[in-house]
């Protein structure tokens, strides 16, 4: 294991590259791939075994990063901590480490109404907070992924992934920048998946959907292979993207916009079932390939 | 003025040509090109000028369309009468021709439940029924549009239209597929229309425009324009989309799936005003092209 540094304070590996113990919540696909980008960079990266799957201690191992056993543990340690979890756990993360007075980083597809609410609850227990928003495949090709940024100490944050597979970037002023991005981004792409799934539904209802997937042949060609791509999508996880579909409807109401689209999208993909065996090891060694119609960010 | 045939009886022109006398309710930009794809296959088409504008006499008298004066002298002349009209008005313009009994096409963008209404007010009085959808621009080229129709006369009316640039199909077995069939179809084009303005207002809301637009050009790189396509027919004609959008809604509804999508996009082309200048008249003499991002169904 690494010396450990002071909390926040920077491992000066080079003359040039500052090196960073970072705690990592959690390591599931997206996660693991992140934490991959940081351990090659040389940053050291925590993860809490304590209570997470086998699934998880696999992808941790696999990228590199290293057993803090416990949050608290990693709180402790780290100077920098990444919040990569489903929208639904956001909140639970930045709870589970409250009194952290580092830089804590949401990374996870929440209104940018939530993210103020979880960085409400970081600086008020003195820590700093920085907004992520992550775009793309789990990381593993240049070009892949973006990991949008905002808030002050944003510029840190960007600079610990300065050359790897994740591209980070600068959302924009305001301290939820990084969020509104996200939720613009997949309002379209999984907004577009769920109305899909529901405009086949309907044609199948209404005895109907031969006549419009050749319509559709005719004048929309790339209609029917999407949809076949967002069905496949949405059978393996359909069901994690209804927290986020709620979050983007939030996002448009506290906008001022209609939040229908996406509290029908979250109708539509509360429809799929959650996989029996959530707890099964899945493979990590291939990134994810993404099909035609299949919702990426 | 061509003879006045028996009410609903075709006229025989040549050993394997029935013409008709077909009543037109009203000749705007479609109904005027349908209206002409009959006049050239040798059909009588009649319009009703009572209480319409200079711009609609203008299209009838481009399209070849005979003046009948009132709706009541085009039933008692017409054996079949064509409805096409903004959705809010079919109802009204079955129950102008109430009593009417010859065969009646609704082909508009309306719910099968408000097709099934309609269908009910034209048999009650002794007419038939045919349920029709049109998909596309205005015709006016061979490929251009397609006309669903359904029901057990829909093929009297398929046969109307043989060799013209009105593609006349067959939407299936159900009395009201044709509707179906265009709700679905419109339940995508301007769906995700409406999704994409709301989108885009969301990022400008939130300051983020610039860096979703950088994101979109690197991860969906058609976006944009479909974006600034959708805003330029939106401002054209979003307003006469809200009504489409509500059948759509409720044709959702009655299917058991979510509502919410179109229910949206009704309040986004709400937003749209009705252009000032309704009742001047718009060039006819060229058919209006369809931008990248423009609904067209």
């Amino acid at each position: 294991m690494p010396a450990r540094p002071d909390c926040g304070g920077p491992v000066r590996h080079t003359d040039h590259v500052s090196t960073h113990v970072i705690g990592l919540l959690h390591p599931g696909e997206m996660g693991a791939a992140v934490g991959r980008c940081l351990t090659k960079n040389g940053h050291t990266v925590l993860w809490a075994s304590e209570g997470r799957s086998a699934a998880t201690a696999a992808r941790a191992r696999a990228a590199g990063v290293t057993d803090a056993g416990t949050v608290a543990a990693l709180a402790g340690q780290a100077g920098i901590i990444l919040s990569v979890c489903p929208p639904l756990a956001a909140a639970d993360v930045a709870w589970a480490v409250h009194g952290f007075r580092g830089l804590y980083v949401d990374a996870n597809a929440i209104a940018p109404g939530t993210a103020r609410e979880v960085a409400q609850m970081i600086t008020d227990a003195g820590g700093r907070y920085v907004d992520g928003g992550i775009i793309g495949l789990p990381p593993a090709a240049s070009g892949s992924t973006r990991l949008y940024l905002s808030g002050p100490d944003a510029p840190t944050i960007q600079a610990l992934f300065e050359g790897t597979d994740l591209d980070a970037r600068i959302a924009g002023p305001t301290l939820t920048a990084a969020s509104a991005v996200k939720m613009a981004y997949g309002a379209w792409t999984k907004g577009t998946a769920a109305l899909i799934l529901a405009i086949r539904e309907l044609a199948r209802e209404e005895g109907v959907e031969d006549t419009l997937l050749a319509e559709w042949a005719l004048s929309q060609p790339k209609l029917e292979e999407r949809s076949t791509g967002s069905a496949r999508a949405a059978t393996a996880k359909g069901w994690r993207w209804v927290a986020e579909m709620e979050e983007i409807a939030a996002t448009m109401a506290a906008a001022g916009l209609p939040d229908g689209f996406h509290q029908a999208a979250a109708e539509i993909f509360r429809r799929y079932p959650v996989p029996a065996r959530r707890t099964a090891p899945r493979s990590s060694a291939k990134p994810p390939s993404a099909a035609p119609g299949t919702p990426t960010g």
